[in-house]
């Protein structure tokens, strides 16, 4: 089974607006098994977009067309897909109704122009929208030199992205004969080099590759760690979430720590359930990083329940007058560790965190870019930790925000042990 | 002239990477005025990337291939360009000797594999690597049926952008008949609606209609305020330059204090110019931001000539205890007005920046989400502004951290006046 994407919208020819739908669906296909040897941009042209189905349906037996699907003028995957399939546009009064509804609802008034969302090739099916206004389609091609299965879905990442999950996917395995069921779930690391974690997880690999399923593959995520995603084929959704279990389990035996979070759980937001678990307030103090934990942190909603606030200490004075820290260097050991008490004491917090170092562009006090110190105040306990981070200035101060977030999750979790 | 996008790479496909190179190739060729109606991703594959390749040369005049020119076996990209021309590789010692070197001068062991970035296709010009190892290629096609200019950047986005301005525009503008230099400059600004800014510069939109040089376009850059980019087309660089100088100078007549920098120029960039230029320093306070303006100010390369810290005082009692904000409300005129003057007392520093507000998800006080106030101390003054911000929790508090810097930013200004 191959399928193509056709993303559609002159702005993104334009560069005014990045194609990031292609990729996630891209990954989409490739955890469900199929395959996707090409992906194109098109802009707002009928018989570009519908050269551009043609020619992927020559090559393949499905394409999901993305965007296009709007209320205005240029909007018109709608009429390029009929014109593929050789038949006329009708209006679907259920789909108007719902637009309706939607404008009533809303108290907006509502132009004609809504309605055209509500235009569907003959002999295609809706696909009812549960967050916007425009449905999507599924649209059977039968013609003499060209055939296979049109999906339309609007460009709105949200709704492309729940309407590709709940109806396209489903539809496409079906459509190949695949009865089984194809789920992925991603483990989040933090702390091992991307060869260390290969190796750590060699037995888990070696064991699944004679079953070829689950399977085990890798994915870099930039500052934000390494991801391993397990991949479950099996002929129904509980199996299949009973082998996710399984293989889990497997793999956190041999992680541990390692692992900070499933799916889209963030740094932030495993630090914030082991805080809310045990009961604990925060205070930072911040210098190179200038408010970058601050504002991960309090990305968390309810983020109010333990986070108390920070003292940027970015000037050198800041750090002696109102956090304590001794006279001397501000990126050693005995700066970080005051800091941390320094933090939790003047914000009235059960646990103080900190975090010092050189950013560059320039060394300081004669240590190199990317040395940074870790302070951790916990349970009368005081302890400061030296990494050494790679790249520039963005790059230090980001990786030294991951670094001490992760500190202070092992913290919590040896400390609930 | 019409040129297409072909992006090479399986891991863009998986969407491991997402393709932001085609994006930015196709801005530049917008602004050189060349059209690109089809940007493509395919895979490390040598049979589709020559499909690709051929497909688009049926199309448009030239192709810009970005990617596949490493030294790993599945960078294919120069052996399907080889293919499309109908032509072998040869090895270029000089390209070979600038890598050999590179590794030389880097103490580091080359293996043979490095070698095949000096491949090049016979009848093809290198476009010598001011940044990476990988050369870029330009590839004159001649063929019965295919025809047209093939050019090979690296995928590497600093690589790919270095080398398309300094030698992919201008070829594919010489490849055009065009004499001309075509160049563009945006000036970026925040604080009006899309509507209200075309209204403002209606006059200059409306006086070069006539000639249609130079233009005017407006981008959209989500939290990041509005963009109008001028483009001019002209003889020569001097002659273009005169006239952005004087189309910019046209346009901040009308627009005013609503630019705040130029091209990639930022707003904590331009604050952090206008506090340099006033030598004064900045102490913040920050409540639903959590950090996040701190963070942005020290981005700024040498922030720490100005910029003494930051209190993040989240939590209501350090609002209080810390900064003396009276009791009552802390989302109020009289708490951002507390906040700012105890920012700029508590952190040493000559200008008191404060931001308090409700983020969400949740009302606050009775107050509703977006409801936030900006404080600013400065010159024996104090001053609170009431914004109301739309969106969630996440762009509410993007949106805040901006309007406050951009508060800063005017203030600054009349003062410099």
């Amino acid at each position: 089974m191959r399928c193509e994407v056709v993303a559609v919208g002159t702005e993104l020819l334009l560069g005014q607006v990045v194609d990031t739908n292609s990729a996630w669906i891209g990954e989409q296909l490739a955890v469900a098994g199929i395959d996707s040897h090409f992906q194109v941009k098109v802009g707002d042209n009928q018989a570009r977009i519908v050269a551009c189905i043609r020619a992927a349906l020559a090559r393949s037996d499905a394409v999901i067309c993305c965007g296009g699907l709007g209320p205005t003028q240029d909007d018109i995957t709608r009429e390029a897909i009929a014109e593929v399939m050789g038949v006329e546009l009708r209006r679907d009064e259920s789909v108007a109704g719902v637009i309706r509804g939607m404008f009533a609802r809303r108290e907006r008034v509502m132009t004609d122009n809504n309605l055209r969302q509500a235009d569907v090739p003959e002999g295609a099916t809706v696909i009812p929208q549960t967050r916007g206004t425009a449905p999507g389609l599924i649209c059977p091609v039968d013609g003499a030199e060209t055939y296979g299965v049109v999906y339309a879905v609007p460009g709105v990442p949200a709704e492309m992205r729940e309407m590709v999950r709940r109806a396209v996917i489903p539809d496409l395995q079906r459509q190949s004969g695949t009865t089984a069921t194809i789920l992925s779930r991603t483990l989040r690391t933090w702390g091992l080099a991307e060869s260390t974690l290969a190796e750590v997880i060699a037995p888990r690999v070696d064991a699944l590759e004679a079953s070829g399923n689950p399977t085990i593959a890798f994915l870099a995520s930039g500052i934000e760690g390494l991801k391993v995603r397990i991949t479950v084929k099996g002929p129904d959704p509980a199996t299949v979430g009973v082998l996710l279990d399984q293989e889990e389990a497997a793999l956190r035996a041999l992680l541990g720590d390692v692992v900070f979070g499933v799916d889209d759980e963030s740094m932030e937001v495993a630090v914030a359930a082991l805080l809310r678990r045990a009961g604990l307030t925060l205070g930072l103090a911040e210098s190179l990083t200038g408010g970058l934990v601050g504002a991960r942190i309090t990305a968390v909603p309810g983020a109010s329940e333990f986070f108390r606030g920070a003292i940027v200490s970015y000037d050198r004075a800041v750090k002696h007058d109102l956090l304590g820290v001794p006279p001397g260097p501000v990126v050693s050991e005995a700066a970080a560790a005051a800091m941390a008490v320094g933090a939790a004491r003047v914000l009235g917090a059960d646990v103080g965190l900190a975090v010092t170092g050189v950013a560059g562009p320039e060394e300081q006090d004669g240590q190199p870019v990317g040395t940074v110190w870790l302070g951790l105040a916990l349970d009368g306990e005081v302890s400061a930790t030296l990494v050494r981070l790679p790249g520039h200035r963005q790059q230090v101060r980001q990786l030294a925000a991951i670094s001490l977030l992760d500190l202070l999750r092992r913290r919590l979790m040896a400390r609930a042990r």
